[in-house]
């Protein structure tokens, strides 16, 4: 197999791994140029500043996430699901081709409304690969959490959750601000944070049970600072809610620290779980290159 | 009955009205000066300005809404449910014996967590009274909404919900913000409106339904001036979902843009409604000044 590089390319952050011929990481770089960062046609010169020595040869580079997206390299028109990894092969946006390819992202519907993620289908291909597993629900939290159903290795359909931005809105700009410590400094209250994630089940709704935060610090019976993790029990435990009944067990995929705290949240509720890194990005992009040499 | 001044003295605004013997609203005043405005100290002065020549001889003023807050005039502690006429009147916090008074908020809880309002409580009394009723689910939308079970002409228990400024933080501070066309400006698209509510029911959570309003616009299956009308479907549906089932009839306290858009909603699930403004603080007012009298 050809030497290949793996690209997750996002909002506001930009990774890439020079991988080996098993998927085994041999280098990794980060920087912050993500999308948001790069002029329109100024992609070409930082994949080049950030791994250029890497692409020489006969190199395949691969990249995931919102480089593909309408704001970023060039747009790779999503695949619809159900998709695997042959659909997602078969329709990939070369920009050079045989070279360089942007990874589509997957779309599906629901009740006559889209539903779309870049980037999260080559983890939850990398989790499946790396797990062994042909079906299962798996759990991508973070800005936008997504929900993805996977059956044969293919994803059915998902759904996204605006959790970790509502709450930022609900911390930083809401009248919640006010009584909460600022930044997040101290290490979370776990007995506050799962006090949270109950309370979402009780209240029904994020919109009823967000004002308790400012009622616990108005009679003062809370301290400020385990307010913030209250809130966030609130806000993940308002997402699990809403997927309710959960099945046997979920994949959770991301960041250890964000991993952690959903495992805890669905502990609370008696749920099970278990977590994967993000590095999975790299299992899948390698799994999407052999299965481009493998037609 | 001597004369009475009634003043709803909020967190953005100021209002005051001069009352008949018979709660008739004789002459009204408004101005910006919410108690934000008013400098630690500053109260007696703004009150004067406002209504001084309506406070000769031995009329009586009766202040409510968040003037009676730690941030105003001065702290009315809030008044435990379940409280009618008789509670509140018993709790005024008087600042000048006799003459001018603070009608405390009410307080309840729930599940270890209390909840609280300042004003409401007069706009339901006021309500009561207008609509000659004893019993009763009332809703006051706005900022945070409030929904006011009454029983035997008292406030049982009540429930905060953020739907108002949590529409104002999606609207104004959340990726959907980039979609959607900057200012309200035109009138309300009824039948985005009303498909955001239905949706709300289907999708179980805000959190869910929410990114819909991005993926919309992203596939270009809704007007940019749609979106904004779904979105408030979304929101004020949300806190409709998590009130069902409701009541046989609820009335409506608030400003009639406010009351027809959850009328609609209300609707839209065959739910009834009845709406009265919010004039029936003044009603209010003139009801707990009454009982004052009548010992």
């Amino acid at each position: 197999m050809r030497a290949l590089v793996g690209v997750d390319w996002g909002t506001s952050s930009l990774r890439a791994a020079r991988l080996g011929a098993g998927g085994e990481v041999l280098e990794e770089r980060s920087s912050a140029r993500g999308i948001l960062s790069v002029p329109a046609g100024g992609f070409p010169a930082v994949l080049q500043e950030t791994c250029g020595d890497w692409l020489g040869g006969d190199a395949l580079c691969l990249v995931s996430g919102m480089a593909g997206s309408r704001q970023g390299w060039q747009e790779a028109p999503y695949c619809a699901c159900p998709a695997g990894f042959a659909e997602v092969a078969r329709s990939l946006t070369w920009i050079t081709p045989g070279r360089i390819a942007l990874v589509p992202g997957l779309s599906c519907e629901e009740r006559g409304l889209p539903d779309v993620m870049r980037g999260e289908e080559v983890q939850v291909f990398g989790a499946l690969g790396r797990l062994g597993l042909q079906d299962g629900t798996f759990v991508l939290p973070g800005t936008h959490s997504k929900w993805v159903e996977v059956q044969d290795a293919r994803v059915r359909s998902f759904s996204t959750y605006m959790t970790g931005e509502t709450y930022a809105l609900l911390r930083q700009h809401s009248i919640l601000a006010r009584t909460l410590p600022a930044g997040d400094g101290a290490a979370p209250d776990e007995e506050a944070f799962t006090r949270g994630v109950r309370e979402a089940q009780a209240a029904g709704s994020l919109l009823r049970s967000a004002f308790g935060v400012r009622t616990l610090a108005l009679f003062e019976r809370a301290a400020p600072a385990a307010l913030a993790s209250y809130l966030s029990g609130l806000v993940i435990g308002e997402e699990l809610r809403a997927r309710a009944p959960l099945p046997r067990e979920v994949v959770l995929v991301g960041s250890p620290a964000l991993t952690a705290r959903y495992a805890l949240a669905l502990r609370t509720l008696a749920w099970d779980s278990r977590s994967i890194g993000s590095e999975a990005t790299w299992h899948g992009l390698w799994a999407l290159a052999r299965t481009l040499e493998t037609p």
